[in-house]
């Protein structure tokens, strides 16, 4: 099995993610500071193609114009050294304490109006620097207490915000197109759009929908015990994945994090043959970070631990999908017969042939579909026993 | 305060709500059964509106033509003599074995086509009974293994379903919507469209959307730890709440279906207000049962208590928005510049002053929302000690 | 209602909770530190009977031992002042970095031994302010992954621990109990003695057992979904409630430490009725904090909210078992008749006698209980519509 | 890797488990009744050590005497014939409507006389088949609403039960231990003993605890998201596992019964790793079912999955275990420190020791513990590509 990750994988990584320092809330950070060069160097080490990132990860914020653009110019040229791709951009709309109820949709019509220029400003840089996505995880968009905001007013704001944003990037001729980043709750009690179908079903609403689809992320559907693979399938149904985030989570619990393939193995192994057998071509982007048990040694034995899980189970999927015992439960479980169409376009002609059909209830009741067998093969391709 | 329930409240159960007999996955029925004319009595009784039913409520499931019509017919007249409309209709495609592996989305092509006809067959009688409401719950419609279905083509089958039945409505000149009811899970592993958002973004796609919207309900949302409140905020938003299902549920659970009230009463205090403040005008169908501890009159004690509470926590809800204290909280939390537009539709020239605009941070740092005295006022109104 | 506290209630807030600055894994701290002072200030104004706090909340971390005396004589002096009790301490031992991987069960054995360490310097605090409760909640004690610790060795040590601990507090004669309060995740993966359940187990393996019990926490149980109320009344039956956390919190997310009463309130309509009704006489402790969208003001309205909601409740719990309707009821759910023994101490011809017995099941499975119009009359006090 | 199972692994199965005919709430039976021989025969013809029964599982309820006598003889005859172990026994106490408000803790009096009788008979036929453990799953002792039992009173009822009954095990002589069995919920809204915690702590109040210990089930600790792992350990650790019931459960959800092995593989390498090692010598008790999408083979099907993971994991933790490159992270975790006592029994000298002792804080703070590297050489392993 070649587990070396190729630039055809695209695996990128966010700044934030081998540069998280440890910190959580009952504890302070446990790891120094990484610098953006020392990142992108260890990320080319290890056989990543894009790196991602907010504006306050690249800039420091709050910096001068000239410092920032130091920043920025040391970056690009990082990247040219290494050979990274800048595959997304995003900003950061939740640390700062004006964040605190909201940014596009805070009750304080200043601070939404503060929270799209900076999307703006940022929306330069990541055209500048040639990112094609640009992602919004609205971790501030919610509340604890359904009294403070009408939803309906919270998701009009949003639609305006994204709407004009659009507009803006359209305006400005850039190559970006947008993924919204759902998530259920953390850190607010309840956040707007918390899942892949929510954020699904609003963006048609936008009016620049073509432009705007998904980043799915492991770790927010897996929070509400949801199949993340059902949704990273219902959203590739619909042409709106665009982005994609894998880490790791156990069901119910804080937003862990956690290095890909280190937890939920089985989802990901649907989820792995489904993003390679699907033609996907986006990045797949490890938003996750070490335990805070780990140093820097140990934050790059994460970094390639995501890479070998996700590279193993396609290897595995794809041995799945060659074995020829497979086949055999697949047609026993009819897999294939679910793509062919039951009754095809409505006319009133094939209704009435319908109506007159004559099912034999006993034989459709004594069906049965081996998945007990089917499923036990994908134990056995993953355990490596098949 | 008045808890009489009044027709204008348009409260509706099904037949299988007070017709439950307790079974459940350990144990067998602990209640006789109810026949549907007693049903129907007992529910014009105690104050509803409406009632809803499955084909194989109400009809003998593979009774002769003429048992069925009997059946139909004596339905007929009890709602004459009650009063009680027929405010929705649904089919049970997850009792009898054949839909072991689903109805619209069963891999074998014949349990498909079987399960559309049932539908078909049953628009009939629900055209016939007036029901203006015609719910899709995909109970069967998933899968324990992911192996076992392609997800986007189980929702070509599903889409396609619904295609085909919206053109046998419309053909059929039927005065009829349907509503989907999402459901993560239960009795399958997963469920396909497993939340009010999946639900609505599928809708979308969908050949007449226009005629199809959502029927959520409180337990399936509640099941996967969402905010029901917060989804039916966003289908109101999209105009998809077409009908509602109103009981009680625990978090993390199986499927409880308890008595409207009995349990999430903050959640469904901000539910209540938002239907009753919003003009809809649908049924608020009650899909719960009793507990199992409970003989007959404990079934009419459950489906009084869910009366008596929804109007209950509707008057707290106009005693709420009256409440000057609250309205002072609301102006303290900014409630109602979230309705102002952020920066209106894009334009080169207001994109130019919004980049311009000069923002003062501090002040922005330092707003403050008072959101724990407006939630105050709110557990004080639920309580009664405001 | 009378909702005005008085020191018989014994409510206590820690250090930590008023003076929490809103700092989440998301962002940075939005209100500024409150000194003790006015934080013991702002208590009694309120109608607190007792501070508690973690050796690093009143004493500055790695100070001079003089600057730590000082601080602590400053503390001293203003509870005399305000006559507020110091009801309970506790040792940080999850801030440092020195904990990453775990303070009485780190797999280092310094760490270890620093933490015992300073747990007995805090105990000679606690002992000079006159807390009789000393609790430890063992946040880092835990894992990400199974295979970096050996649970029955991380048993042992935490038993070492606290038998040695216990034999401090002997030796020196302080008059001071032990309470453990279990959680079962955040901020490690797993977290040892994760229930109420789990601890009380853990109790009875300890040398010194008789003077260890619980500290069980609303937000912590219910984040795994258990019911709290029942938690604390098995810690009750077995005599091992020394001290109450209360807060709020919706099952299966983060730690959210919420206002008392603001989330699930049924559940604690159960839990006040029980405190109230069974002589409990420790402290009702409440380990909260406001929401991150208030400042100064919001920090007191949330104090006040605590208070208010748990009078309220109490006052409601004295009502519901003193209303008639609620007797009878209970009758005919037979609560009472739980009271009495089934079958009393075995022998063998009582023995004899049971198995000769013939019981008419039909009659036994005719019996309902009523459980329905019961529940009804605890929502209907709830809202104060009884 | 030899997946043969042998009858030194102590494989069992209850007669309930292939027998399940996948009735669920939403669906009927979907399978024949399988015979009691039948499935004796089966399970003998997959390499299976030993069965399980509940006394409505073997003898008919309600038969007469003789008929019961003759199913009773002839399951004997056929372990004799099959070779097969019965190696638990257990009472059916909730699928009758007596038990509709639990069984040793119902309300009623007579309810719970005549479940001790119950239990008392069908100890009488354990003894009779030698099955050395008697579980006790109290899945209907429990309450949909707080106010219809007092914990307190049902705890009393439930330890006078297992008292009275212990007793009659000792008077008869028989040579049978008890083991409980924890579940949070379901069908229950909340069950009395939820966890393994919980029933651990309760042992120790039982008169003949000695006789008592735990059977803890994936499913039931899996529901509330507690670690399965976990709670096995401190059950260990406390000399409590006496029985253990192997199956599959995602968390959060109705209870599954799924296939061992199929689903948390991660956490059951961990938890087989922790059985083969610890020198556990009880029964592995597969209590689980096929899916409801399966006829007779898939049932067989699934039963031989079970035992083909367990097997599997069992030579991967070997494997593990005996891997050098996870020795060297085991030692850089410093796994095996944590087997050293941190400070021994208390003593005033070592006190006065400890409290002079200088720690290098800088020295502990920057320990760090390679955990990311030693749990993907666990996931390495698991995925068969170390």
């Amino acid at each position: 099995m070649d587990l070396t990750p190729r630039p055809e994988n695209r695996f990128s990584f966010g700044l934030w993610t081998v540069g998280n320092r440890g910190r959580d809330p009952f504890g302070e950070a446990v790891r120094p500071k990484l610098e953006t060069t020392e990142i992108l160097k260890g990320l080319a080490d290890i056989g990543v193609w894009g790196v991602s990132f907010h504006d306050d990860d690249l800039m420091t914020f709050g910096a001068t114009e000239s410092q920032r653009r130091a920043e920025l110019d040391e970056f690009k040229r990082t990247l040219d050294e290494t050979g990274l791709v800048c595959s997304m951009a995003t900003t950061n709309l939740f640390y700062h304490p004006i964040f605190k109820d909201g940014a596009l949709t805070s009750n304080d019509r200043d601070v939404r109006r503060y929270a799209i220029q900076k999307v703006m400003r940022n929306l330069d840089v990541a055209a500048e620097l040639g990112a094609p996505i640009y992602v919004f995880w609205g971790g501030r968009e919610g509340v604890e207490t359904a009294a403070s905001k009408d939803t309906r007013d919270a998701l009009s704001r949003y639609k305006e915000a994204l709407d004009y944003l659009g507009g803006y990037v359209k305006d400005k001729g850039y190559d970006i197109r947008f993924a919204l980043e759902p998530k259920p709750n953390e850190p607010r009690g309840d956040i707007f759009l918390p899942t892949v179908g929510h954020a699904l079903a609003f963006i048609e609403t936008l009016e620049h929908s073509e432009m705007v689809g998904l980043n799915p992320e492991v770790a927010h559907e897996t929070m509400s015990g949801l199949s993340f693979y059902q949704g990273v399938a219902q959203a590739m149904w619909q042409e709106k994945l665009f982005h994609i985030d894998l880490n790791d989570q156990r069901i119910g619990r804080f937003d862990q994090d956690f290095r890909f393939g280190s937890e939920g193995i089985k989802d990901h192994f649907f989820l792995v043959r489904l993003l390679e057998s699907s033609g996907y071509s986006g990045a797949k982007h490890f938003d996750a970070h070490a335990y805070r048990t780990e140093d820097v040694q140990g934050v790059w034995d994460f970094a390639r631990g995501c890479i070998r899980n996700y590279l193993a189970l396609a290897d595995k999927a794809r041995a799945f999908d060659t074995d020829p015992r497979v086949a055999e439960a697949m047609a026993r479980a009819k897999v294939a017969e679910l793509a062919v169409p039951s009754v095809g376009a409505y006319s009133a002609s094939s209704a009435g042939q319908l109506l007159a059909e004559n099912f034999d209830l006993d034989v459709l009741a004594d069906l049965s579909y081996g998945n007990e067998a089917l499923d036990q093969l994908v134990v056995d391709h993953i355990l490596g026993i098949a």
